[in-house]
């Protein structure tokens, strides 16, 4: 098939995968999610990313219906089952289903949710447009969760100003953006915020950061200012669909492009990662 | 029927109605919604309650597929479908089905979902227990979202507490409960945080603002602090569901008692108000 939804057991298209009125997901946004690239088949670091839910679902409160391992190897065989090279291998849990009522049955089930389909990774070597706004999200950032509308309105806001990403700040201070992580290099050091409750601690931008060390190249975690920012010497965007992309500009002004060798050595670090895991030789898929 | 559960122009029982994979709800939490008491099958203060969900759908540019005054003959009608006195009447909109992108096609129409179901009111002269807790929100609480994970694990907790709802403040400034409004007696003043970011402008608790002020008594909307809360003559918790409630102890500290007869005659215009409107003869349903 070219696409899957998947809920609770039953496999379909997604136009056709229908789902109970009383899923707690829709009163509440009851749920968290957890995501990756496919790649020859291959989830890439699926480990990281199954730590990562059972973490954030664990967080909530929310039982995830099988073990890490077995989950694990159904995400494996239902991205089997869609044609392509590379997918966006998406997951969730929502709570269960019961009639809506805000406190909850302890003993709830969770239900599971797949979804696969076909991507297309951008190119790393094309640097993107980004916006500011102010983080005005929950003090759970650090959960993947399915409350999601600040971060709805700010890429939607992003995508009528023609850039590609928003980055939130709490005043002064930087966070990260709407659904990726914001890094910046300066004077030949990574600086990022460090995994509070205020970010995401990403998966891609964990990997740069180790690919950082063994580079050596110095990493220091903490936040830092819409001022630093904008004086980086680069400025890079990741996230689990897209790992090292850069930016060029924010509202309007230019950024970055000052560093443009370490940048680049990061970047081939990192992805040669994933082409190490998924046995791919290219970031793209074969034109055929 | 004994409840009913509506999705997109289809009517069925809350246990068999189905919803769409790609209703963007499931991903994003993506969705408003607004409820009131029914009586008699009348909707409580339909109009306050539409006024609401339009400026609610509004403030996040989700387009609801029909206009006020048609929704309002549509709840109406699907209400008298459904057996009893006293109902409880939800409704929500969703910003619509389409594959998962945070950015959205604003052209998309909404989906607009219903559900009824018995309800019963609270005695308003039984007090309840509070429990209290960080505010840790986002700051679009003016906006009746579905994006309600703190308010579930808040409710959660009071549930495990023993208590009835949970108390939020932002350091030591109170702002509202998980699903309720909170507002304090205090020397013959009654007391409320304004209507900001921080709280939902509860429409039981502006008619009990009005009630107030045909009663003669001075209200005051500003924030107010926990050692105010604690040492208010009385504490008032106000919601759609149950208009003019109070409180006899929080965190398992006895609070309020000390101006029982303001509060009655508070209580008595409300509930007053709410018989008028719909023609009961009682909050409680004739139990045959």
């Amino acid at each position: 098939m070219k696409e899957l939804a998947y809920y609770d057991g039953t496999i379909a298209a997604p136009e056709e995968l229908k789902i109970p009125f009383n899923d707690r997901v829709h009163f509440f946004g009851d749920g968290v999610y957890d995501a990756s690239v496919g790649g020859n088949h291959r989830i890439y670091l699926l480990d990281d990313h199954l730590d990562r839910f059972y973490s954030s679902a664990n967080a909530l409160d929310i039982r995830i219906p099988m073990e890490k391992k077995e989950l694990g190897e159904l995400l494996t065989d239902l991205l089997k089952k869609v044609e392509g090279e590379t997918h966006f291998v998406y997951w969730q849990v929502t709570r269960g289903a019961a009639p809506r009522n805000h406190a909850y049955d302890s003993e709830m089930t969770g239900k599971l949710w797949v979804m696969i389909r076909p991507n297309r990774l951008r190119d790393p070597e094309v640097p993107i447009s980004l916006i500011t706004a102010e983080d005005t999200r929950f003090l759970h950032c650090n959960i993947k969760t399915l409350n999601l509308l600040p971060s709805v309105m700010a890429s939607q806001k992003a995508e009528q100003k023609g850039a590609q990403e928003t980055v939130f700040h709490r005043g002064d201070m930087v966070t990260e953006c709407a659904h990726s992580n914001v890094s910046i290099l300066k004077n030949g050091i990574f600086l990022s915020h460090p995994n509070d409750q205020y970010i995401l601690r990403g998966i891609s931008k964990t990997h740069m950061i180790e690919a950082c060390y063994r580079l050596g190249i110095q990493v220091i975690e903490r936040p830092f200012t819409l001022t630093e920012l904008m004086e980086a010497d680069e400025v890079l965007v990741t996230s689990s669909s897209n790992f090292c992309l850069h930016a060029k500009e924010i509202d309007g002004i230019p950024v970055g492009g000052k560093d443009p060798v370490r940048l680049s050595r990061i970047q081939k670090e990192v992805i040669e990662e994933y082409l190490r895991y998924t046995g791919k030789s290219s970031l793209f898929d074969d034109v055929v």
